[in-house]
């Protein structure tokens, strides 16, 4: 793949960041063999992603790691390498990038830290690098200070690059782009855990983006068929108009959703983060600005990012357009928390309309003559448990049935009470009535604890959301939705 | 109890609200022995919270509940009564007021439904029972359309009137006065499950509040000595001006918090309000000017409005002064995360100050030479995690012990990483720690899900709040102490 540089004005032969992803061969520096140490995780994660090619260990001690020679140097490596991940004190890199070059490796992870985010100093070992590597023509480096990628490909098979221990994910249609090393970290053990079914197609954390910056990651991941929902973590944009374009691009030509997250827009958020990965903060009203103009869906902070993510992937999953408007229903089993919804919808431009005679006509039958529903769509169906002489299970199936089929309702927010004990549910039963609807419908339960954590694993296996709270569910559906309101 | 009955201008015997807390005999009328009805769990409530006093089922099918036996009427008790609950449709209910003010009953509960919440057939039924009742002199009600009441007295025993099968509550110190049934059903079941070390004192769903209102029981709580913090939620202000003195006097004079949950803002927020309790909405413009003068903290829903509750119980069980202002440090194992919460905390205008030179020498013995701390109150720790060869527990022990020893911050903010695999920490050891400065830290954990839930259950013994979001715990930390600041 070559790209021509314009700013030179010559054609110069750049490797395409898909060296990254293609890779058949990695070479891992600072491998351990101690399972305290990073290093030794590195190589174990890429054992149990199945990396489809051979693993090379290196570390100047020499030894075995889980049966893998641990190379001490890496011209004692007969076979090619594509990718080197470098997990080494940042002095070494220098001289390690001029070992790979001379190798012909095309693609290399920097995972050490202390480069332009830490002053002068991390600046000369910055101008150095990009001497040696011809300003990134020799080789392509995602970092330094960075966690690298994972990268699932259908086949089951994958790379990752991060140091900390990781169960095997689920592939599937979301990507991930951070200047955040924990994304590829924490925060990914976090969320592969809590939300299992949720696949991922890639996550790149970018670190102080010395070469492979967001802009070339989303025009990468844009025009992969497999990805459905982008969400990009930024610190500092590289080139913000471009971000801007390619933002737009993704969602409108590529069918894509852009999820975003970007901190430091206050002045100890610019100096954290320059603290962080070396970028300078901006204005933060030039930025709000631009983060509008990117039509992203904005995040709050990284628990809602994941968040949306995963609604994202679950509305995906469900085959949901995201074409519905704004006109929500609101089925509540506390009047009290359908009140307090009411509230954020109106606050949130989100319209309760008034019920078709028919869906009226077909909920009255529900409910007892001392208390009939309301003529518009906040269906409170206390009354109607109460009639039912306690079934709760059947009045929340038929209110679903009869609220999803009324065309002048696009989405529902539904607040339920479960408790095993005294407010049995058997929850897969809603499955069917989505599956027929195909209309989003956002949970918040409460109830007992215990059985309030075992229905999030029954809602997680069949890939719905549940919200942590009544504001929550409204605001991200009008994160999700706003784009088409009216 | 007497009061003076300004309206009329005469002195007339009005029984107080304190019947209802300190009555030793109650009559259950619409027990029922079907465990599938929400009548066979209102007796056994209050035999599981060990009633102080005789308990009476009434339903006129006879038989015995649970060893007691079931009376057909009223009149077949020979014994007197101090408290009727009352759970059955709303056409007998005046001839059931009529039964227990012959029999000199003083505080009734009306569970029913049915009332100014639909219309005219529920407002001439309303119009009946001021009359039976002469305007409730004759006999006080809490209701109709509601739950009733949670009352823990210090000896361990107390008065429940729900009907949702809930387990033994702690006593403590917190009290809830509520609008929503829930708030002693459901949401009350959800809390103590999952808040288990969470005292309360009292919870209070007052319905349609034909006579006992939000404002009777503020003054009366305010003014009880187990009581540090009072929960609010309304969906209509029975005596707006009352309300804004007696939440200013409860937190000026008694030195109380007062947390307040207001719906009905939005237009169909108040016509959800009128067919869930009767109420009339307000111009939520005045409304909003009402809540600011009330200088309550205003929660955004019912899952932080416990939260709040939640927070506030575990500050007064660590005895965290309530002066603390806006200084606050960021402790953080992800930069990311850091400068997220950066953000936040300038738009909650907290300060993250520069570093006394203490802090400072402190941290940076901990801090690798390629990676000094920030001179200011943002602390990345994972340069030190990794300058102390992984050892995370000390790095986060000590860096939690150096910032709170600086005078100049009042309170932290910590992410946190937990993975017992390779991120290994014993979060029991902060106890001492805290205890020692006495400053609030608020932590966001995140990491491998099932041991974040673990973790979960420690804190909570440790009586520490872990919050879910980072934008929940600034805002949670400014809700509480914006009214220090500057």
């Amino acid at each position: 793949m070559e790209s021509l540089d314009k700013q030179k004005g010559v054609k110069s032969l750049r490797p395409s960041i898909k060296a990254f992803f293609k890779a058949r061969s990695v070479a891992v520096f600072g491998a351990s063999t101690n399972p305290r140490k990073s290093g030794y995780y590195l190589v174990q994660n890429l054992i149990s992603h199945q990396f489809p090619g051979n693993i090379y260990p290196i570390n100047p001690k020499g030894g075995t790691l889980d049966g893998l020679k641990i190379y001490k140097k890496l011209e004692k490596i007969s076979k090619p390498i594509d990718l080197a991940i470098i997990f080494v004190p940042n002095r070494y890199i220098p001289d390690i990038l001029k070992q790979c070059i001379e190798k012909g490796v095309k693609a290399a992870i920097i995972e050490a830290a202390g480069f332009s985010e830490v002053g002068e100093k991390g600046k000369d070992l910055k101008d150095q690098i990009v001497k040696i590597t011809d300003d990134f023509r020799k080789i392509r480096v995602i970092g330094p200070n960075c966690t690298g990628i994972t990268y699932l490909k259908s086949d089951g098979v994958g790379i990752f690059s991060s140091f900390v221990p990781m169960p095997k994910i689920k592939q599937g249609s979301t990507v991930i782009i951070s200047q955040s090393g924990f994304i590829n970290g924490g925060f990914l053990l976090d969320n592969v855990t809590r939300y299992k079914r949720m696949g991922l197609r890639a996550v790149c954390a970018i670190g102080n983006k010395m070469d492979v910056n967001e802009n070339a990651l989303l025009e990468f991941f844009m025009k992969d068929p497999e990805v459905e929902t982008i969400g990009l973590y930024i610190e500092s944009f590289q080139d913000v108009r471009r971000l801007i374009k390619l933002s737009n691009q993704a969602q409108n030509q590529f069918g894509k959703r852009v999820v975003m997250l970007r901190s430091g827009l206050s002045e100890r958020g610019a100096q954290a983060i320059s603290s962080h990965t070396g970028s300078l903060g901006e204005k933060s009203e030039l930025i709000k600005a631009a983060i509008k103009q990117s039509h992203a869906i904005q995040a709050d902070d990284f628990r809602e990012f994941f968040r949306i993510l995963r609604t994202l992937s679950s509305l995906n999953h469900w085959e949901i357009s995201p074409n519905h408007t704004q006109n929500v229903a609101i089925i509540t089993i506390s009047g009290g928390a359908g009140a307090v919804i009411s509230d954020w919808c109106e606050k949130y431009n989100l319209n309760i309309p008034k019920l078709s005679d028919e869906t009226y006509a077909g909920l009255s039958k529900l409910f007892p003559d001392w208390m009939p529903p309301n003529r518009f769509g906040l269906i409170d169906i206390w009354p109607a448990v109460e009639n039912a002489a306690g079934d709760y299970q059947s009045v929340v199936l038929e209110t679903l049935k009869i609220s999803l089929n009324d065309p002048k309702i696009n989405g529902i927010f539904m607040t339920a009470f479960y408790s095993q004990k005294a407010w049995q549910m058997d929850w897969t039963k809603i499955k069917k009535i989505l599956e027929k609807y195909r209309k989003p419908v956002f949970i918040w339960l409460f109830g007992e604890y215990r059985d309030v954590l075992k229905a999030e694993r029954i809602f997680e296996r069949m890939q719905l959301p549940l919200f942590r709270s009544e504001h929550e569910m409204v605001k991200i559906y009008h994160s999700i939705f706003k784009r088409n309101k009216g």
